[in-house]
């Protein structure tokens, strides 16, 4: 028996085919290591709801807050698009999310030097390119009350709440200042304290925290606005970036476009320690269900393998078993393995999905 | 006597020192075509509050309401950071936007030829982008209330409340539809219609509007963060992007960026159609005061230059006047004139912003 369990949410599109290939490498480090997963699998987004009518089950939630680690592939796809807002594939990952106080959501975005050229900005500016953003996860516009549509005379009228507690930015400025204490110990805080109260007191609180317990972090605040053009003009002048769920949904999209290798980028949604003193957890691909590629085998399982190389750092204290499966990723993408989304305007036979999976298997 | 009346705002930093090469620019138009404007001048932004102890003075305000276009500088500045909420320099800007209701702003993101490179992007990716985006400017969570910052039990909590109306979204919808038809005749509209109420209202007015009156232009949807990618792995995909407040203030920034041409970028906020049946409007530069660069005769012109073009084209009816500014800009670029800040690495000794606004009368 092993004491490290994982529940395994494939979800939509192409989720499941690139599940198929972390299987594959959980399955190497239990024979050749003898490290050793109790792996589960359940249903998530549009998966869910076609089988029981809801992304997501009570019973999966259950199971999702009693595992060490939960890995899920993506959720969602047209097919799911004209469901109402209360039963959206969307729905089951933000309950996850909500239910498990996952409020840390780091997001690398990290330039493969094999990959540079795929970017759409020049190799110079993003060669070598290694930031994290944080991004807040379970409050903010995404959850707050008052939400909704309602009559107002004869109008409609849409309406959402940003909302933000003292608490909930100061956990999330923790996890930001520890981050960079690891990495190369600088903070950029981002907001729109010029227009909205929320993010003064996103500011005042950020800068409280570090004034009482990271003093030796370097920290400064940029606008969003100007957060997205910095990222674009010059990204390489940050290390971790603080942000709200909104904005961080945003910037880091941007962020992870700019290495040019959107399909390669994992993350780690974190929240409270359990009493095994693992936090809670959830790793997932950036990349969406790509309904458009789904069953053609064209698929680039790496984001997903990533995360799961998250899940050995952060979950499981496998530091060392991370840096393996992150240098055998590096090692076929020198060696010029490329699946669909990797080929250049020069052409070539991309390789398949399982291919992929394969490579990188037989790397370690 | 002229009845084209503009009220000048230079404002904070750099702004008086761009303003005073647009004033070279309208006096050419008096002298050459006879083309004469009445002009007033006055405070905003932290200028005013030195002076007044407001970022607005009501007779300011009013003054605005009663001309035909406003051509603002640039608003705030490190020394006003530690104000009030309520007296922040950018109140001021955000008065004028209120009060005259300009509720579409529009930002071109264009790429000039000899410009090229430098942007951040690759030549190829950027070389002839030419879109524009349509940011709705009254509404949204810059104006939303409840908003503030209060106690509750013993912890801070900040809140901002994101609104739209039917109406509100309407009429920003048909600016785009309208601005699309004299351009390439497609609208994209972005929002978080899979995590926000407000933005399912959106999607659905948009629709019904297309539906209703603008079948003959090309609609599409997509969500915020995917569009922020989309702008920087392909941006030439777009013609008209039409999105919020909050949304257009970032993804706008990040267009802008793109262009590798921040100083040369204008802006224009356009209101309902007045008595005299010009709309209200102000035009100010997409950059900022630029403290780091003020005083220093380093500032570029060639943004607010490019506004009052859009003041010729929106406001006055003008359009051939404002090709001619705007073909006089290109002009003194290809031949090589550049500001500070449009300087490559190889260096040179840059043009002052004075030599920078004779230059482009001079090609007038
Ligand atoms: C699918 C969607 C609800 C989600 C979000 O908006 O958070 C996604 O964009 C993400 O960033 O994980
Ligand atoms: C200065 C600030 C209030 C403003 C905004 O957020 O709208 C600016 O960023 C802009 O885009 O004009």
């Amino acid at each position: 028996m092993t004491d490290r369990s994982l529940l395994i949410l494939p979800g939509d599109g192409i989720g499941p085919e690139v599940m198929a290939e972390v299987r594959k490498v959980i399955n190497w480090f239990g024979t050749a290591r003898g490290i050793t997963f109790e792996v589960s699998e359940d249903l998530v987004g549009g998966a869910a709801y076609d089988a029981h009518g809801t992304p997501l089950t009570d019973e999966t939630m259950e199971k999702a807050q009693s595992v060490d680690a939960v890995l899920l592939g993506a959720v969602g796809g047209p097919a799911y698009d004209d469901l109402d807002f209360s039963v959206k594939p969307e729905r089951g990952l933000l309950r996850l999310r909500k239910e498990m106080d996952l409020y840390a959501n780091l997001r690398p975005a990290q330039c493969f030097d094999a990959l540079a050229d795929f970017s759409s900005l020049k190799r110079e500016i993003v060669s070598g390119l290694d930031i994290m953003i944080l991004r807040e996860l379970t409050s903010g516009v995404y959850f707050g009350e008052p939400r909704g549509i309602h009559m107002e005379g004869n109008e409609r009228v849409g309406i959402n709440t940003q909302r933000y507690t003292e608490g909930e930015i100061a956990r999330a400025a923790r996890s930001a200042f520890e981050l960079a204490r690891r990495r190369n110990n600088k903070v950029c805080s981002m907001e729109k304290a010029n227009v909205m109260e929320s993010g003064i007191l996103w500011r005042d609180v950020v800068n409280e925290i570090h004034a009482a317990e990271y003093g030796d972090v370097e920290l400064s605040h940029m606008y969003a606005d100007n957060g997205a053009m910095q990222l674009v003009r010059a990204p390489k002048q940050f290390d971790v970036i603080l942000t709200d769920n909104l904005f961080g949904d945003i910037l880091s999209d941007c962020a992870a476009m700019l290495t040019g290798s959107l399909g390669m980028l994992p993350s780690a949604s974190l929240g409270a320690p359990m009493e095994n003193g693992r936090p809670k957890a959830m790793y997932e691909p950036v990349h969406g269900s790509a309904p458009d590629i789904t069953g053609k085998g064209l698929a680039n399982p790496i984001a997903c393998i990533l995360s799961f190389a998250m899940a050995l750092r952060y979950s499981f204290d496998l530091g060392d078993e991370a840096t393996l499966l992150e240098r055998a990723v590096e090692s076929v993408l020198a060696d010029g393995a490329r699946t669909a989304d990797l080929m250049g305007p020069e052409g070539g036979t991309p390789m398949s999905t399982t291919e992929m999976g394969d490579a990188i298997v037989a790397k370690l």
